[in-house]
């Protein structure tokens, strides 16, 4: 599926089985840079969070990286001490490998919360990833961050940077936006270009916010999300920042890779069949706006209503009204698509088969018009099956 | 069931069917004092709220009751001025049968969000109902109430204020913690004490906030839901306020029907076979403990974790992680009833085994100290099984 792709100039990574799952089932991934990468990273705001993640904060006051290595199947998190020496061990053991400074390591851990993970079976995959690492897989690398995914996600941009070719190379995982069985999402982005760090770190925040931070949780905020983005300079451009002529084409093409990997991370969601854009116009604020979207995108009742093809407005029309967003009943009009249901927060004149039909379709659009001011904002979710409830028992 | 209750002195009560719902289904119910009652209510928080409540609100003005009539199938939600319209003349028609003023009759719908009351079929079934009430018929009452529950919901206590016997009744429905589907919560209390206005209100609240507002919701808050207190005088004690001798006998006696009114609704939960209480103790304030706890309590992972007897109390740690409450990762203990799962934040020697055994149970609790200050809150809810999306298909 991703065999053809290549990463990066002077990036390589590696996908293997270290035995932490079942046998045979890929759970250690490694993303290694041969030339020291600028670092940015945007991390989970739970204040439960793994050992990984804290490692990963504190290794980025450093700002440079030369490899990512994690492991799935368990999260390292609500581990105590013992997780926090083992994730540092883990970074440790991978800079020895390299040979670099532990600082340049970054950790990060998918899985149960609760169970320590099995040190010896990480340091032994460690060297095995290094090993294998010296020849490239994508396809390896998206598997072996899998858990209750059912494909791997990677997302390709090719730009011209001061007429260098770059490319960015990205990976996620994630089960969707009712927050994952597993309890993360991950994703790493690497290019070629060189970029300032801070620069760096400002244009992922950004792009972020603008991707992963739009698609829909319930609200099961994971202790291990962690994006991170490593920028090696291989493509030999003049490093980048905000004052560079070609900062808008190199920050459009990153957030195009975490804009096509969150919606990879929406269109795989756990049990989901139906992927939904909710757009909110014309609140008081964007801030209301997004207060608005999120209810409505997290709303069991929506879920449940979109899954039965069942396009029940009034739920709608109720999300939104207990969101803290400031709403005036009389003053809201809901579309299906282009198909009005709500007109003045009453039944438009619209027939039922209608609105049916729009609900019926894999991918469709609520669009939400407050009539207030001028704040949108947009969350992109998808529906709650039966097949949800099973995977999470 | 409940044929054998009977009503508080000077109420009066039917169920019927006006032919809102299909044919024979019962769907109005009348609650009719042959005295005026102080009247006491308490409603939805929610933006986008129902004809009725708003008429509810404002007739609760006048501080006097003598009458409730509500109908189940439909919300006369969303339905605008034709809405407030039907809403008025509900009132007002039942006012003439009586022969009172309008702002003493209260009005409820439950049901579908959006549709027009069919208003012939309601004042119709106005005439019908006060023909009927002249028996009063407790049963009919409950099960005209009733949407998506599978049973109707009454409690009963009886007391003694000032040598005189007095009896408190009240009414509720509504499916569960899980927002129903037909989108509300409805109580009615009927007492022949004689209690001040104000004094009520204040005691209903109070009451309300120790029961109703601790069953756990999905955020789903309903636009309809309504609880209203009538006390018509009829056993003739000398009226209550907070200064009289038997005050406090009088509030338990409420607060305690009020209470098993809620946890009726948390028992009958759409498609929930579990009842989950959530303690959280030890917060830095009880504001903190309640947002600890409803942020367990309302956790789809949590939910569908205790519907598959699965005791992942790493679930739980994430949870009061990105909660609004204060936590402290490393001084977090919970247990699942009296076997600890979590000491300090991580596992603790406990075999899986005994925590199986205990969230297999159908009535559980989950006791959560966050070891930061004496803050306590407690939320009652269900799990959430495959049955519920099937019934919000």
């Amino acid at each position: 599926m991703f065999s053809e792709i290549h990463m990066p100039k002077g990036f390589k990574c590696a996908g293997i089985s270290a035995g932490i799952k079942a046998s045979g089932i890929k759970d250690m991934a490694f993303i290694f840079s041969e030339l020291p990468a600028a670092a940015a990273g945007v991390f989970t705001t739970n204040q439960v969070c793994a050992a990984p993640v804290k490692v990963c904060r504190a290794h980025l006051q450093h700002g440079v990286a030369r490899a990512i290595v994690m492991n799935s199947g368990i999260a390292n998190a609500c581990t105590g001490s013992a997780g926090m020496v083992a994730a540092t061990d883990m970074a440790a053991e991978t800079a020895k490998v390299i040979g670099c400074e532990p600082q340049e390591i970054f950790v990060c851990s998918t899985g149960k919360i609760g169970p320590q993970l099995p040190l010896e079976k990480i340091i032994a995959g460690i060297g095995k990833l290094f090993d294998v690492a010296l020849i490239e897989n994508v396809q390896d690398t998206a598997e072996a961050m899998m858990t209750t995914d059912t494909r791997p996600k990677v997302a390709v941009e090719e730009l011209h940077i001061e007429g260098k070719s770059v490319r960015i190379v990205g990976f996620a995982k994630g089960a969707g936006m009712i927050e994952p069985n597993m309890a993360t999402m991950l994703s790493y982005i690497t290019t070629d270009a060189a970029v300032e760090q801070h620069a760096l770190q400002a244009a992922l925040k950004r792009a972020v916010d603008s991707s992963f931070n739009r698609i829909s949780i319930d609200g099961d905020q994971s202790t291990n999300d962690t994006v991170l983005a490593l920028a090696n300079g291989a493509a030999e451009n003049r490093p980048l920042d905000e004052s560079s002529h070609d900062w808008g084409v190199f920050f459009q093409a990153l957030e195009k890779v975490c804009f096509e990997l969150a919606m990879m991370i929406v269109h795989d969601g756990e049990g989901a069949d139906k992927f939904v854009t909710v757009n909110v116009t014309g609140a008081a604020s964007a801030e209301d706006a997004e207060l608005a979207a999120r209810a409505v995108a997290n709303s069991m009742l929506n879920k449940t209503a979109w899954a039965g093809c069942y396009p029940d407005w009034g739920r709608i029309m109720d999300a939104i009204g207990y969101s803290k967003a400031r709403v005036i009943e009389e003053q809201v009009d809901i579309f299906y698509d282009d198909t009005q249901a709500v007109a003045g927060g009453c039944l438009s004149g619209v027939a039922q088969e209608d609105l049916i039909k729009v609900v019926s379709q894999t991918d469709f659009a609520i669009n939400i018009n407050l009539h207030i001011g001028d704040g949108e904002a947009v969350v992109y979710t998808c529906n709650c099956t039966e097949e949800y409830v099973r995977i999470n028992f």
